[in-house]
């Protein structure tokens, strides 16, 4: 077998997975005959938003945290972030019982902060720049000594986030291709080399809102362009791809499918009716994507992974 | 074993629940850590908000449909509900290829009536009145011959709601109790059917709205007091006990617990938040009372039938 990734082997994936098992959830695979019927495709819905913390996100963040000496963990881990990354973060310290310091910026909703510091995490505001999100996490490291885990341009969070492509090809037999949502591309880039190492004949595409095409962007050019002003409904997907997963992406990723925000709320719409499941809008932009390349997969089998599940119930895009 | 029930029997309900297998699913038992730390107990959720039709009622539907002769199933089947029940009659007239007919109040929304009539069954209006909705029926079965379906007050379909209980006492060992929302009370009848034949030292409560609260009012007076005018946003529990109904929870059921609005609102979001799966307020409302009762339940295994997941995303009880 030629050489798929210099340090992440199928070795790798496999001991990742074994690491993680007792701390988050082998999540069901759900089907839909509406949703086949709609898409003309069998449909595998992976579903990370039954998953600890109600995100994938739990993956990395485990096998991230489990991977620190003795030494690097008494002195605690730090990250920047408002959304699941923080919770997945906040959730993997207790496991060690260590501290988790995470840097939110200061007009993130409160119901955000207090799921984090519900785990104990210390929650450190800043203003809501890249620049002083960034000081701000250097200026906790040096203070407290504290091991940085990036949401996903991290070699051991990109594994973890493969482990839910591993169970999904371990449940589903004879998949022609697995969707994911990407922003970082954290779960694309480890879906990505866990469909390399371990599926046959089976195809990764990802799917991105519009109004955040960098990794479309990205891929066409053949190099890193990242989003200078992004603005979509899929919150989860604001970010660009980092140096590490678009070199993944490039390589073993067919093709980025781009949706715009109303095909996305659709899409969400159709799960939360029809699957009686709660999906975020990010989780429903690679369902999207299907039914707007339906002609494309017509009777094939489609591996979905819904990404998580946590919406702001007040603040819901259906009614008026 | 001393008699039961005079009508429906052990074999009764096995014999419904091979009959109805083909035509429903099994559906997922669910736990969630943080629901057991709020109540207390160990809570395992029967999701028959995964069913086909997203209720339980495909159940008891599917099960009277299946017993008609060739000769009845050929003029059709009528019932009146704009709730679950009828598109439960419209997809059980489906499997045998027979006309339904659902007679539904003018005012009720038009999106009911479109679940229902994509199911091919025939949609008659009448005036929102009680009377009315019998009267129309009637007409109905004078014209067409079709047989009327109750939907709660028939054996058929008190056996086919059984069911759902049947399996939740095979998926999960050792449950104290099973609790279930009560509105016609074919649901809890049936399950307490259910527990009564293959329980084991396992209890039943039904849990009811306090603005529909008349099986409570009627197990004290040991006598049927029908509602008068219910008012609860459990929509699905606006109906009152019939005879048929009143007699087996009468005699199986051990008690009936009422709660609010708002604790049923606040037990809802509990579930759509923490479980990420989606729920009608009905369905919420024994959560609800395990909640006002946690003292009673205090490390017990409590089983509860979610019962739907049928709600109009346009008009939910959260945000503003």
């Amino acid at each position: 077998m030629s050489l798929i990734h210099a340090t992440i082997s199928a070795g790798t994936i496999r001991e990742a997975h074994q690491r993680i098992k007792p701390y988050v959830h082998r999540t069901p695979v759900l089907t839909n005959s509406t949703i086949n019927a709609i898409t003309g495709a069998e449909v595998f819905f992976k579903c990370e938003n039954f998953q600890k913390i109600g995100a994938f996100k739990a993956r990395g963040a485990v096998n991230a945290v489990l991977q620190l000496n003795e030494q690097e963990a008494k002195a605690g881990v730090a990250t920047h972030s408002s959304g699941n990354h923080a919770q997945a973060i906040a959730y993997a310290a207790t496991l060690r019982n260590i501290q988790a310091y995470i840097v939110m910026p200061e007009n993130a909703p409160n119901v955000k902060r207090k799921a984090v510091e519900g785990y104990g995490a210390k929650v450190i505001p800043c203003t809501p720049t890249l620049q002083a999100r960034e000081d701000t996490v250097k200026q906790v490291m040096n203070d407290t000594g504290a091991t940085f885990i990036h949401p996903f341009n991290n070699d051991h969070v990109i594994t973890g986030q493969a482990t839910s492509a591993v169970e999904l090809l371990e449940q589903t037999e004879g998949l022609d291709r697995i969707m994911t949502p990407v922003g970082g591309g954290g779960l694309l880039g480890g879906s990505a080399l866990a469909v390399a190492y371990f599926g046959e004949n089976c195809k990764v595409s990802g799917a991105e809102p519009k109004g955040a095409d960098d990794a479309y962007r990205s891929l066409h050019a053949g190099k890193l362009i990242p989003m200078e002003n992004p603005d979509t409904i899929a919150d989860g997907l604001l970010t660009s791809l980092g140096d590490k997963t678009f070199s993944i992406i490039h390589t073993h990723v067919e093709e980025i499918v781009t949706v715009s925000d109303n095909e996305i709320i659709d899409a969400m719409r159709l799960i939360w009716e029809r699957m009686k499941i709660i999906v975020e809008p990010s989780c429903a932009v690679p369902l999207a994507a299907l039914i707007q390349q339906k002609e494309k997969h017509k009777g094939q089998r489609v591996g979905i992974i819904l990404t998580g599940g946590n919406v702001d119930l007040d603040r819901l895009p259906f009614g008026n």
